[in-house]
C-alpha cells in the first residue's frame, strides 16, 4: 500500500541562522524583541539502544546486516530474563539518512520488503506491523515516483527538495493483534546512483549537515518513543558508503554524524560560513560491516581507525566471508576486545530472494543483537554509575568534597567542540548539551567556525575545517612519530616549529628565547629564576656572590607585584602574591609572600557605564579606557592598563626585569594575541600557557630576551637554569601549539579575526552587556575579547572566594545549557577564539535570564 | 635473458637470537666467549629520496605508478638545475618486497618489460640497462619457474622459502653505452594469489618481518650506491595490497615498515615470542595510490588516517579517474596540504599494451616525479638546518648553552620504541639509530616486548603488541572524544579507570584518593600541602589556628628529609631538598631548604661486591641487602632500605605524615610497581609522574589515605586543598596512563613479569655487571630493576654534577648507537619495563667496549 501525503517545498528552519561572515558581525536588534530566541540544548535519549551502521567500503551488506538484526530482534523468542513473555512488544526503527539510486534502490524497502517475507516464512512469530516512508527526496527522484500531476505541482517549486512523504505499511503480518512493530524511514533520498554529494548537486538537492541531523534527530524521538509499556526498541541508523564518504553537503559521515556544521544559503544558492551555532552530539555506538575479500583486511583496520580518530566507539565488526579468514588477522589487530562475526556468503544471483541465506545467518544475526544489547545496557550502567565512584576515588582540586553531593557531579561523556556532552540519569536517562562557559579552565579555543569555499573545479566545494578531528588527527600521528622524546641538546620538529611560531607571534619584537614546561605554575617558577639572576647581573650581585660567595643569605629578592594577582599554586609562584585564600597557614605553611604588592586601579562595568576604581593610595587622573588587562583567577578585575604600562617603564628605569604572566591572557584571551599587544609595551620574560595547546594538552613556555638568555651563558654548568620537567618541550603539546597557534591567527580558520590578524572582533554584544550591567543583581561588569565575567551583589559570608552564593543561579544556568564555574561570587562566560557573536548573545539572553530568576528568589530570601 | 644461479636453503639470520620466553632468561657465557656480536646500528640512507608506495587497496595501480614514475624519471629530459647535460646518469631502483600470485603475477617484471617498451617508443633518450630480479620464493612457487633437475634438488630442501635468485636484464635499449639503469627486484614472492600471511602459511614459507626488513635494507643499499659520480638515483619500494594488509608475517605492513619486530624459529616451526632486539626505522615517505571508484573517497581517506596514526608521512594522492571527481573531496579533506593527482582511466581490455595510456599519463607522472624529489630535497634541507635554529631559539634545561656547539645536536627525525632514529649529516646523510638509553628523562616505557599466539582457528596467527602504535590510536581517539574536559566535580571515563587503576596498583592497601597534576615538581607540591595540613591536624596546631589565628607566623613547618635527595625543581619541591647544585642563589635566591636534611647509608657495588657506605653519624650494622630504593636525580644512589623502614617506623610513631616520592622509582622503574613493594612499608602520601603515561605525555599523580583525605574535608570551601593546574586529570594524560598501568603490569603484555605480576625478572647481566665494576674507569656501581647507574672515578673538578668528564665517553657510546646524559661523572643506562635482557646484555657490553676506550685515553692525559 503506498500512501502520499502533502508534499510542500522544504524549508530550512535554519535559514534564519545564516548570516554572510567576512563582515563583522553586529546585531542591532533589541533585546526584548529578538528574531529567533535561543536554542534549546537537545538531548539524545538513551533510554533505547541506537547504533550507526558503519561500512568499510559501498555495497558490503550494511542493509542485509539491518535486515538480520530487525529479523533476530523482532522474530526470534526474547532472550531477556527480564521479559515477562516470550515474545514482549518490541519495536525495530530502522533509519536512512541519506540514500542514493532512488527510487530503483531503496534500503528501507528493502528491509522492509525481506521483514515482510521473513516474517511469514517464520510463522510462529507474533504478529508485526511494517511501515516504510521516504520524507524529502530531489525533484528528479521525487519525479519518478509521483503521478503526473503531482510532478505537474512539483515542477512549480522549482529546484531544491520534496517534502515527498511516501509511505507504505503491512499490518497483516503474523495475523491477530500486531504488538511489535518494523519502522523504517529514508530521510533523504537522490535519484542518480553516485556519492550523495555529487548527486546532490548534480540534483540540485543540496541538504545542510544540520537539516541531516535536525531530521534524523525528529525521527529518533518520535520512533524511540515506546507507545506500549514495557515495549523494547532497537534502533539503527545506517550510513552511506564508507565511514568517510561524503554526505550530500561534502562532509565526510564520519564527521557529520558527529555535529550539525554547515548548511546552504538556499536563497543565494551559494553555500557560506556559518557558524555551527546548533550542536548535537550524535556519537552513537556503531557497528563496522568490514570486507572479507582480498584488500578487505587492510580496509577494514582503516576504516575502524577513522572511526576512532572521531571519538566512536564500535562494538562488533561484521562480514561476508569470502573465504579468506580475513578474521583471524582482523581478530589479532583487536586483541578480542572488539567481537568480529563472520556471515556466510551472500548469494551473488539478483533472483535469489535471500530466504535462506538469512536462514543460515540467525545465528549471527542473534549473536550481534546480543552484544549490541548487552554493550547497550553496560554502557548506560557505567554511566549510571559514574558520578558514585568519582565522589569514592577522586580529590579534585579547588573542590570542597564536603559540598559535593553526588547528584550534583556532571557526568561527561564526551566534548563536541567547545560543548560538553553531560549524562542525564534523571527522569528520562539522556545525553545532553552543556556549552563550556568556563572554557575548562580557560584552556579552550575548539572550532566553532568553519570555512566553506567556492571550488574552481565543480560548482562548489564544502571545506570544513573542524578543529577537534584535525588535531585528534595530529596527536595520533605525533604519538606515533615522537611518542615523547627528551630535549636538552636536541631538536625535533614539533619543538623547533613551536618555537618558532611563538618568537614569531606572542614574542615578536622583543623575545628570542622560549623555555618550555608544563604549566602556568612553572612557567612562572622558571621567569622567576630568570628575573632573578638578570636582576642580580644589573646589579653586581652576581659578581659580588661569585668573588665572596656571601651575598647568598645576605641580599633579600622581592617582586613587585599587583594585590589581588594570582600566578599559580606551586610555592614560588605563590610567594610573588599577596597574601589571599589561597596562600593562607591553612593552604601552604610555608607562604610568606616575598613581594611588595601594589594595589592597582580596577576598571569595570557598572549601570551600563564603563567606571574606574582608584585605590587610596593612587591619587591619579581619569585614564582613557581603551585597553585593559585581566587579573583572572584574583577575581576577573580589569587592571589600567595605563598603570601598567607606567609602571613598566618605572620597573625599566630602574634596571627591574619585568615578567608578563599572560597564562590567562595569551592567545586571543582578552582579544589580542597576547596582552603585550594591548599594553603596549613589551615585557623581558612573559609567561604562556592554557589557550597554548588549543585546549587540548598540558604545556607552557616562558619567553625570554637575548639579554635574559645570555645571563645564563659561561663555560660552566652551575651557570645555566637547572630547571626542568620531564617532559619538556614534549612533542604532542608542541604539535598541538604548532597547529593552535596559526590556527588562531588565521583569517582562514577563524573568522572571528579582524584588522590585518590584530584583533578578534567584538564578540558581546553591547546592548545586552549594558543590560546586564545594570542588573540589580550585578555590582561590576567587565567585557573583553573572550571574556564577560560579573560580580554579584553580595555582602557579609555570600561574598569572597569561599562563598556558594552563585550555586543556585549556576545551577539554573545547567539545565538552560550553559556549565559555569563560580569564582566565589564573581561568575563568568567564556568562549573561544573562533566562537561566534551570536553564540556569546545567545550566551548572555541565557545569563541574563537566569539572573532575574536569581533575583526573584534573592528577593523572597530577602524579605524572609 | 634469463640468469639462474645457485639457490641453496635460506637461512635466518636472525635465528641465534631467538629465545622461548616466560622462562626466565640469565645468560651463561662469558663475556670474551660471545656466540653473537652486538648489533651494529643500521643507517637508513638519505642521500637519494626513497618513497614507499602504498594504496588503500588492492589493484588499484601501484605498479602503473611505479612504472610511470621510472619512465619520467629515466627517460624524459631532466628539469634540474644541477645537471650538466640534458640526460644525465640516472638509475631507478624498484623493490617489490612481497609479491603473490608469482610467477603469473610480478610487478617487478611487468616494471622491466614496459619500460624496455616505453624506452624503445621513446628512442631520443638515453641507452638504458635493465634488470628484473626475484631473490626468494616459496618452494611451490619456486617449482614453477625451476627446472626439473633443479626442482628435484629442491625438493631435498624441504618446507621453507629458496633462495631463487633468478635475474633477467635487458642491456640494449636505446643503443650507445648504457647510462641510466632500471634495477627492478622482487625480494619474497608466493605463489598463491592471496593475501601473503596467507599464502605464505599455506605454501609453508612464512618470513619474519626482520627477514623481509633485512633484505630490504641489503637492496636498498646496494641499490642506492651510485655506480657514477652525479649519478641520479629514485627509489620506489612497492607494498603489496593495502596499506594495513598483513605481509607474509601477518604483521601489517603499515607496522611492518616500521620496524623489526617477529621472526620465526624454523627448528621447532613454532611462531614464538621475541623481543625486538633489533629495531631499523624505514619511516620513507610515501604516495598513497588512491581510490577513483564509488566508495573510493572513504578508502582513501581511512589509508590516509592509518599511515599517518603510524607517524608516516604522505607526500601525494595518485588514483585513477573513473569519472566520480574524488579528487574534490579528497582536496578538501587534505586542504590542498598534499596535491591529489588524477590519471586518466586505465584501459580495461587486457590485450592492451597501455603505450598509449602511459604517453596520456606522461604530464601526472612527471608533475608526481618532481614532487616527490622536491619533497626530498626540502625534507633534507630541514633536517640540516634544525641545529642551527634549535641553537637559535631554544632555551634547552639543564645546559649551558655556551657548551653546546652545533653540531653537538642531536636531531631526532622519529622514536621508534625505545630508539631515537637521528638525522646524520656527516659523510653520508642518513638516519641512524640510537637507544634512548637516558629513557628521555627517565620517562619511557615503550614496547619492546611483543606477544605471539598460537590461534585454535588457523594453524597459526601473529599477535603482535606494538605499545606505540596502540598508545597513539588511543591518543587520537581520546582527543577526538575528549579535548580536555574540566575535572573539579566531573567525571568522565578516563579519569575514572584511571583513578580506579591507581587505587587498585600503586595505591593499593593504602591509598583511597588520587589528587592529578601535570608534573612531578607539582605532585611533591600538594603532596606537601597534604602532609602540613594532617600534621596540623594531627598536633592541634590547626585547631589553635583557627581558634586564635595566630600560628601563621609562629608555627615553623619542616621536612624530614635525605641528604642528596631531589624532589623537582618548584619552589616548595626544592625547599624539601637538601642544598645542592640546584638550590643555590644562583638558580633559585628564595632557597632556604626547610627541613632536616638526614645522611643516609648508600649501597653499592664496587670491584664486584656489593657494599655499605655509612655515615658518620650513623654507627648501625650492616644491612641484608634485598631492597633498595634510588636517588635519581641526585647521582643515582641506592639508599639502604631498612634505614628507610625504621625512619618511616618512627614517623609514624610521632605522627610525622610520610610521602613517598616515587616519581622516578613509580611503575617497574625499579623492578616491582613501587618502591613502597619493595620497602615493605607504606606511605600516607605518594607522588608518580613519568613512567605514569607510559613516557607519551605529561601526567602526575599524589595519591592519598582517607586519613589525610578527612583533614581537608569540611564545610568550608576555603579548607579545601586549593591546589590545581589548567589541564588538571586530563584526557588524553588519564587515557595513556590507563593503558600503560595495564600492559607494564599483564604478563600478556609484558613478559618481564614474574612471580604473579610483582617483580620484573632480572635485566643487567650479573657477570657483566661484576665485570664493569670492577673496570678501574669505575668507582661504584648500582643496577636494579630498569637502571644501571655507574660513579666515574673522577677528582676534584672532574667530580661533581657541573663536571664534563664524561663528555667523550658518552659521544663514544652514541657513534655505537646508545644516547646517554650524564649526571656531571655519573652515568646510567635506562631501559623500560618491556625491555628484554639481551638488549639489556648488549648495552653492558658496548658500556664495556665504550670504559676500555675511555680509560685508554684518559690512561694517556695522566700521562701527560
Amino acid at each position: 500500500m503506498l500512501l502520499l501525503s502533502n508534499h510542500h517545498r522544504h524549508r530550512s528552519s535554519l535559514l534564519p541562522l545564516l548570516r554572510l561572515l567576512h563582515h563583522r558581525h553586529r546585531s542591532n536588534q533589541h533585546f526584548s524583541t529578538l528574531s529567533h530566541p535561543p536554542l534549546r540544548p537537545l538531548d539524545v535519549p538513551l533510554s533505547q539502544p541506537t547504533y550507526m551502521i558503519w561500512s568499510s567500503n559501498t555495497s558490503l551488506g550494511k542493509t542485509l546486516v539491518s535486515t538480520g538484526l530487525s529479523s533476530s530482534f523482532l522474530l526470534s523468542a526474547s532472550s531477556s530474563s527480564t521479559s515477562l513473555s516470550l515474545f514482549p512488544s518490541k519495536k525495530f526503527l530502522y533509519l536512512k539518512p541519506i540514500q542514493t539510486g532512488f527510487p530503483s534502490d531503496s534500503d528501507s524497502r528493502f528491509l522492509f520488503n525481506k521483514l515482510s517475507s521473513l516474517s511469514l516464512r517464520r510463522q510462529a512469530r507474533p504478529s508485526l506491523s511494517l511501515s516504510d516512508s521516504v520524507i524529502y527526496s530531489s525533484v528528479s527522484a521525487a519525479k519518478s515516483v509521483l503521478s503526473d500531476k503531482l510532478q505537474a505541482q512539483a515542477k512549480e517549486f522549482g529546484s531544491g527538495m520534496y517534502n515527498l512523504n511516501i509511505r507504505e505499511v503491512n499490518e497483516n503480518s503474523g495475523g491477530g493483534e500486531a504488538v511489535s512493530e518494523l519502522v523504517c524511514k529514508t530521510l533523504f533520498a537522490w535519484e542518480e546512483a553516485v556519492s550523495p554529494h555529487l548527486a546532490a548537486e548534480r540534483e540540485s538537492g543540496v541538504v545542510g549537515d544540520s537539516e541531516v541531523l535536525e531530521m534524523l534527530d525528529k525521527c529518533l524521538r518520535e520512533g524511540l518513543k515506546s507507545d506500549r509499556e514495557r515495549m523494547e526498541v532497537l534502533c539503527v541508523v545506517e550510513t552511506a558508503g564508507g565511514v568517510a564518504s561524503p554526505g550530500p553537503s561534502g562532509s565526510l559521515q564520519c564527521d557529520l554524524y558527529r555535529r550539525v556544521i554547515v548548511c546552504r544559503d538556499s536563497n543565494s544558492n551559494f553555500v557560506i560560513i556559518m557558524f555551527s551555532e546548533e550542536v548535537r552530539p550524535f556519537r552513537f555506538p556503531g557497528i563496522l560491516i568490514g570486507d572479507g575479500r582480498l584488500g578487505g583486511i587492510s580496509g577494514t583496520i582503516s576504516a575502524y581507525e577513522s572511526l576512532k580518530l572521531r571519538g566512536y566507539d564500535v562494538v562488533a565488526v561484521v562480514f561476508e566471508d569470502h573465504g579468506l579468514v580475513n578474521e583471524v588477522p582482523l581478530m589479532s589487530y583487536l586483541r578480542n576486545r572488539v567481537p568480529v562475526l563472520v556471515l556466510p556468503p551472500i548469494p551473488q544471483d539478483s533472483s535469489n530472494d535471500l530466504m535462506e541465506w538469512f536462514d543460515a545467518s540467525h545465528n549471527v544475526f542473534n549473536s550481534l543483537k546480543d552484544i549490541m544489547l548487552s554493550a547497550h545496557s553496560k554502557r548506560i550502567q557505567r554511566l549510571h554509575d559514574m558520578a558514585k565512584r568519582a565522589g569514592e576515588v577522586f580529590w579534585w582540586p579547588f573542590t570542597q568534597h564536603g559540598l559535593v553531593p553526588e547528584e550534583t557531579v556532571t557526568i561527561i561523556d564526551s566534548r563536541c567542540g567547545e560543548n560538553f556532552s553531560v549524562y542525564k540519569g534523571q527522569d528520562i536517562e539522556s545525553i545532553t548539551q552543556q556549552f563550556d562557559a568556563c572554557a575548562s579552565w580557560w584552556t579552550q579555543g575548539p572550532d566553532a567556525a568553519l570555512q566553506v569555499t567556492l571550488s574552481q573545479m565543480t560548482s562548489f566545494v564544502i571545506e570544513i575545517l573542524w578543529f577537534q578531528t584535525e588535531l585528534a588527527r595530529d596527536m595520533g600521528y605525533t604519538a606515533a612519530r615522537f611518542g615523547h622524546v627528551m630535549f636538552p641538546e636536541n631538536v625535533y620538529e614539533p619543538a623547533l616549529e613551536c618555537a618558532e611560531l611563538l618568537l614569531d607571534g606572542v614574542g615578536k619584537g622583543w623575545a628570542s628565547r622560549a623555555y618550555f614546561s608544563d604549566n602556568g605554575s612553572t612557567a612562572i617558577e622558571i621567569a622567576l629564576k630568570m628575573a632573578f639572576r638578570k636582576f642580580s647581573c644589573d646589579h653586581g650581585i652576581l659578581l659580588d656572590f661569585l668573588n665572596n660567595n656571601t651575598a647568598e643569605r645576605v641580599i633579600k629578592l622581592k617582586v613587585l607585584a599587583l594585590k589581588g594577582s594570582y600566578h599559580g599554586d606551586t610555592l614560588g609562584a605563590m610567594e610573588a602574591q599577596a597574601p589571599s585564600s589561597y596562600t593562607g597557614f591553612l593552604q601552604q605553611p610555608w607562604y610568606t609572600g616575598r613581594g611588595l604588592f601594589l594595589d592597582p586601579p580596577r576598571v569595570f562595568m557598572c549601570n551600563s557605564k564603563w567606571d574606574l576604581s582608584l585605590p587610596e593610595w593612587l591619587h591619579a587622573k581619569i585614564v582613557k579606557l581603551q585597553d585593559m588587562i585581566i587579573h583572572a583567577a584574583g577575581g576577573m578585575h580589569m587592571i589600567d592598563p595605563l598603570f601598567q604600562r607606567i609602571l613598566v617603564n618605572e620597573c625599566r628605569n630602574r634596571k627591574i626585569p619585568v615578567i608578563f604572566d599572560e597564562v590567562f591572557t595569551g592567545f586571543w584571551r582578552l582579544g589580542a594575541e597576547t596582552a603585550a599587544d594591548m599594553l603596549g609595551c613589551v615585557p623581558d620574560i612573559a609567561c604562556f600557557g592554557k589557550l597554548l595547546t588549543g585546549g587540548v594538552i598540558p604545556l607552557a613556555v616562558t619567553l625570554a630576551t637575548d639579554a635574559v638568555f645570555d645571563s645564563f651563558v659561561g663555560d660552566s654548568k652551575l651557570k645555566a637554569l637547572l630547571h626542568g620537567h620531564s617532559y619538556s618541550a614534549h612533542a604532542m603539546g608542541c604539535a598541538a601549539a604548532a597547529k593552535s597557534i596559526k590556527w588562531f591567527k588565521d583569517p582562514q580558520t577563524n573568522v572571528n579575526i579582524i584588522s590585518e590578524q590584530k584583533l578578534l572582533r567584538e564578540l558581546w554584544d553591547l546592548e545586552l552587556v549594558q543590560q546586564i550591567s545594570s542588573h540589580p543583581a550585578i555590582r561590576r561588569m567587565v567585557t573583553l575579547g573572550t571574556v564577560c565575567a560579573l560580580e554579584l551583589q553580595a555582602e557579609g559570608c555570600n561574598a569572597g572566594y569561599g562563598s556558594l552564593y552563585a550555586s543556585s543561579l549556576l545551577r539554573k544556568l545547567r539545565e538552560d545549557g550553559v556549565y559555569m564555574r563560580p569564582l566565589g561570587h564573581v561568575i563568568y562566560l567564556m568562549c573561544g577564539p573562533c566562537t561566534s557573536p551570536e553564540l556569546c548573545r545567545q550566551l548572555l539572553i541565557k545569563l541574563h535570564r537566569g539572573l532575574e530568576d536569581f533575583n526573584r528568589v534573592e528577593e523572597k530570601v530577602r524579605a524572609c
